[in-house]
Formats: structure tokens, sequence, C-alpha cells
């Protein structure tokens, strides 16, 4: 049972049937999202349900768009740990911090929320072949889960991508074709392609509303593990945007479900400075980015040059007294590292570019010491031999 | 809090003091299992209780030999998925097919689940440096957990292991030597250095009685995801065969908790021809194994020449009415594709056995249509990009 109401355009407000197939707005071509009967839901809905309900991302399906149970694919997600760094919050001074590990979800990275709804609502509306550029992780879930319901699956994926995520893919059984370039130069020739082969439905990030709604349950989750509380401050590493934009949606959902307060974390974005949009964006308060030129990072996911929802994405970092902070690459094999000694997690190098951030922050006074802060690992460290120390 | 009672030897049944620390049996140099007080559990545990409890291993805790939960070491263990393998079933005709997928566990496999409850209760007993000797992902379980406990930990393990397995070690900061030759070469080198680090305390498989504990919440976790009731058969490939051991000590202990009735499942082991000591020994219906010489398998978990708790595992394939099946190694590749594509899990080779065994278990009548079938996959395929197709 799902309280989906509607798809509205994030930048024109038009409305969208959600009964069937969208991808962005067919007005103004911008982000669509979906909206739900909350206040019904806020008389259905109690959060201590989900406390003691099926651990996992599909408990929330009243506020996931799937209509029909049956339509779910699912290859096990489970409720990802939030662990506590005791020995590198002391490090820091930020007795309060804490990891969400997203690389124990299937397929090693979170990518696997965001693919897990948008196939399974694919399924719902009769779509045999999808169709995606990535750079990497969304690739390898976009093949697992297209697998699992036995779909096709094209990849459009940079030459330079870690070996694992092409290997992944191929295993899946996913067709491949390997671009020069980066995200930006696959979704090119995937627009070349796509117009011979109009079966296939895009499940770019943010090209199709569903993906958006699967990355929220991060939000969810994180505010239900902390007892229903929210953190003060988020560190999340971003590429396309998705989850930031997806947590913000999951804080207004649940503030309107009557389960929060108004009170918000601030929202941090890390980027590496080879490839770092949104914190040139965010340095003149601007609405939008613009292309990123020779984007070049070892944190594969990060190398997004020009985010298509950049716009929702530095509305998030406004409106939650927000940052946006570039970290050296270079140092990101040296994050890794220092994690691994000290708290037996492997990161992904998306993951250690939060943790640079957190040094920043830490040592600028950004962050108090009494604040509870909560950094994103996105993937495990496994996907990113090439990268380790 | 613990029902913990004692340490008693499983070949002579000597008692040992769980308060110190305790390797094998000082009487008869064999393995030593953990002992509760059931009867008082009994009367203070209820299953039900458990199903609505935090998710993961250490929900367990009556159940572990841990004392104080300060000494719980974590890396955020979340109950793994039971996955129902739909397509797979329909082709093999077994229409009740499920996967336990340990790949979704911190370090990715089912050795961290032994490795947490070893290095939390060295820790509780003051153990500072931990050594072990591994064909691969018990090293880097070892690692991880040494590393958040800030232990020590020295690894033996043979030059030819998958190179993920070497890297994550390395990241963690274990001192780590390279051995010419197998698992056994490993554990002869590692005994010769303790002679002169009499400080290292030893977590070889079943070489320390905390392992098994761990590994035996795969059994509480299966069988409360079944609701209370077991499989009718458990597919699971054995190395060491700590799981196996472990999960017939789970079952045990929840009869004589009331948690269960006396209809135990067949427990069939699975090797590859490349090193199929328990295999060899159980064709002859024998109660130890052989050395198996010029043991080579790609599944590395599966590389142990004669697993030092051969008799238990035996014993159980005996009681259980189980079997024992080699597979064929070159065959491997083939599994981990065809489980990929049709549901959209990415297996390691060790798990690729176990489809294997499940193959030709299916078409030689051994399983009946309606059984209802469990295979282990016992770590992600990520680990093994080397073995993928």
């Amino acid at each position: 049972m799902t309280f989906l109401q509607s798809l509205v355009c994030t930048a024109c407000s038009a409305h969208h049937d959600p009964s069937k197939r969208q991808t962005v707005c067919t007005s103004c071509g911008k982000v669509l999202a979906a909206t739900y009967d909350l206040e019904t839901a806020r008389r259905h809905l109690r959060r201590e349900s989900f406390d003691t309900d099926r651990q996992g991302m599909m408990k929330y399906e009243p506020l996931l768009p799937i209509l029909h149970r049956e339509n779910l694919v699912s290859l096990g997600e489970q409720t990802t740990p939030l662990l506590r760094l005791d020995r590198l919050g002391e490090e820091l001074g930020i007795e309060n911090l804490w990891m969400k590990d997203e690389g124990q979800l299937p397929t090693g990275s979170f990518k696997s929320r965001g693919l897990a709804v948008a196939v399974s609502k694919a399924k719902e509306l009769g779509v045999t072949s999808i169709c995606i550029p990535s750079a990497g992780n969304a690739a390898g879930a976009a093949a697992a889960y297209a697998a699992k319901a036995g779909m096709e699956c094209w990849i459009f994926i940079p030459e330079d991508t870690p070996a694992m995520n092409i290997k992944e893919c191929a295993a899946y059984g996913a067709h491949i074709e390997l671009v020069q370039g980066n995200i930006s130069d696959a979704a090119k020739r995937m627009a070349e392609l796509k117009t011979v082969h109009p079966d296939w439905f895009d499940v770019s990030t943010l090209k199709e509303p569903y993906r958006l709604e699967g990355k929220k349950t991060m939000g969810y989750e994180l505010v239900e593990q902390f007892g229903w509380t929210l953190p003060d401050v988020i560190l999340y590493p971003t590429g396309g945007g998705t989850g930031l934009i997806g947590m913000w949606k999951a804080f207004d959902e649940m503030e309107k479900l009557g389960w929060i307060g108004r009170n918000r974390p601030r929202m941090v974005s890390v980027q590496s400075d080879g490839c770092a949009p949104i914190v040139k964006a965010f340095e003149t308060r601007a609405r939008t980015s613009e292309f990123w030129n020779n984007a070049a990072t070892c944190a594969s996911g990060l190398r997004v040059p020009k985010p298509f929802a950049d716009y929702l994405i530095l509305d998030v970092l406004y409106k939650s007294a927000g940052l946006a902070v570039a970290v050296p690459d270079n140092r990101i094999q040296d994050a890794i590292k220092k994690v691994a000694q000290r708290e037996g997690v492997l990161l992904c190098p998306e993951g250690a570019t939060a943790i640079l951030a957190l040094e920043v922050l830490a040592r600028d006074g950004t962050l108090k010491p009494k604040d509870r802060v909560v950094i994103f690992n996105t993937a495990t460290g496994l996907k990113y031999p090439e990268v380790l120390p």
C-alpha cells in the first residue's frame, strides 16, 4: 500500500500522471518529484510502527511509489549501519561523530537504493529495457536489479571507470558500451542510440522520478536510527546529488507526517578539487552550476561535471545554512587509510572525501565539539582496489 | 547479559574456565565449545522478542559469550538477507529455493561473524595482539575488527591469495606475511614465529572457542527468518567448516530452548574437486579426513587441505543424514554468471560451488521438488575480480 499521489515538477510545478511512464517535466524539462497524500498518511502511519517492522528501506513502502508488492524488485536491502566513529571523533574533537555505511547494501553501494525503487516502478509500468549512463556504481546497481527483474539493461560508462564496475555489469549480463570521456559524454552517446531504440527507458540520475524515492530512504533510516531526531550536520559526497536531495525530501515528508519538528541539519556537499561544480556555484551563491571542464578525480562517483539537478542541490545547501567543500584529490588515499586503521571500515574514495571535509570543518571551527555529525560512506572500498593504499 | 556457562572439549568433554583465555583443549588438543545455562535461559528468553529486537547477529547476545556490552567490537553487522531464488529454482525444479547472502556483512564476508565475536571476547580478556593464518577472507575480517578494537593483528596468508584480501589487510594496518603454499603452510610459519611472540593470541579456525559462537548466529538468523522453522536441506561451502558446525550448535541450543522441534535439515558440505578432503572422508564414512595434497581451487576459502575440526564436520553430516559433494572447479565461473544473470547477485566462488552442487542434487533426485532448500553465499563476488566471468 502506498500513499503516492502525483508527480510534480520541481521547477514549474506542473503535474504529471504517475500511472504512466514519466521521465522529466514535459513542460520545462526539469526534475519531477513524487508527492504523497501525507495528510491521510499522517492519520494512518505511526513512526513507532517502523521501529519494530522488518528492517531495510522497503519497510517504508507506504511512502514509496510502488502500488503492488509483487512488483518489488529486491536484492535484500537491509538497514545500513550507523557506526559511531569514536577514535576518529576523539582525534578531531567531535565527540558525537557517526558514519552511515552504505557499503553494506546489495551491489556494495548506495546506488542500490535508487535503482531498487526505479526498477520496481519501471516493472510495474511495463518497462522491459532500461538504459543508463553512469560514473560507475549506478551502472552496477542498474545491471543487478535489471537482471533480477528480467529486464534488458544498456550501460554507457567511461572507459576509465574502475574495472570492478565494468566487470560487475558484464557478470549481470548487461550490454556495455565504454565511452571516451566522462559521464556527460556517456549520456550523449546514449542519447544518440536512444533515437533508434525507442523501447529503452532512461533511468539517468533524476531524469526519471523514482531513483530519488529510493535514495530518500537514507533520510528515513537515519532519523529512525537516531530515535526520530535529526543530527546537526550531514556531510555528503556529492556527484549527481540524488541522496542529498532525497534526504531533504524525506525530512520534508517526515515533518508533514508529524514525525519530526522543524529543525534541520546543516547539509554539506563534499566534492573533489578535481571536479567541484557545486562548490564553485555555492561560493558565488549561484542558483545553478557551470560545466566543470577536464573533470578528474579518483572518486569516480564525483566525476559529474554538471549535475542535472544542480538547482535542487544548491537549494538544499542554502535552505539548510549548509556548505559546499572541495577537498584535495591527492589526500583521498590517506583518508581511506586513516579510517581503515582507526575504525575498521574500508571507505570508498567518495566517502573518504567526506572525512577530509570533516577534518577541515573541525579544524576551522565550523563544527562545534557538541555537534552530532554524520558522514556518508556511499560504497564499499572493495570496489576500488586501484585507489586502496 | 549472557547465559555463558563453561567451555567444554568437543572430544574429551574436559571443562575449561571461560574467564581465562583458552585456545584448544589442554587435555587432548581438540576443539573447545562454549556452553550456556540453557535451562535458565529457557525461562527468561522468548524467541518472539528477537523478531522485533534490533537487527543483526549481536541481538543474540544472551547466547553469545561476551559478558559486558562495552567489550562488543562491532562494525554494524546487519541480519543478512534470505533471498528467494525464483528463476533459478524454476529452472531446477526446486520451487522453494533460498539463498542466505553473507556478502552484505562488514568486510564483505561471513568471516565477520566469527571474528566480531572472537575479537570482542579477546578484548574482554585483555588481548592486545591477535594472529591468524588464513585462506583469505578471515584475514580481512581479523584485520578490520582488530583495527576497530585497537589491537595489533598478524596475518599469515598464501602469496597467491586473491589480491583484494591482501589489500584490505594492508589498509587496516595489519602486519602481513605472505607464505608460499596454502593455509597449512601459513599456519606452520605462524607457529614458528609464535614461539618468540608469546603475546600473540591465536584466532585460527576453531583453535579458540569464540569464532564458532559468531558463526552459529547464521543458524539463529536463518531459523528466525523462516518464522522459527527449519529448512529441509542446507548446502554449505565447506573450508574450515565453522559455519556448518556453528549452525548445528545453534539448532541444538534452540531445541533446548524450546524454540524449535527435533527435526533437522540435511546438511550438505560442498567442496571443489581441487580440494575435497571432507568429501573423500564422507565417501568411506570415515570419522576424520586425510590431508589433501596439492590443493588447488579458485574458491580460495575452500583451499583447506585438512580442516582442524574435520571430526565435527563429518559428525554433523552423518547425524543429519547429510551429504558431501565435490564439484568441478572449472565450472565455478559459469555458476557465478548464471546466478548473476538470473538473480542479480554476484556470488563468491565458494558460493558458486553450492550452486553447482544444487544442480547435481536436483538432477539426481536427491532434492525433492517440495524441499525447502537453502544455499549459503559466503562472501561478495566483489572480492574476487580474478574469478569473475
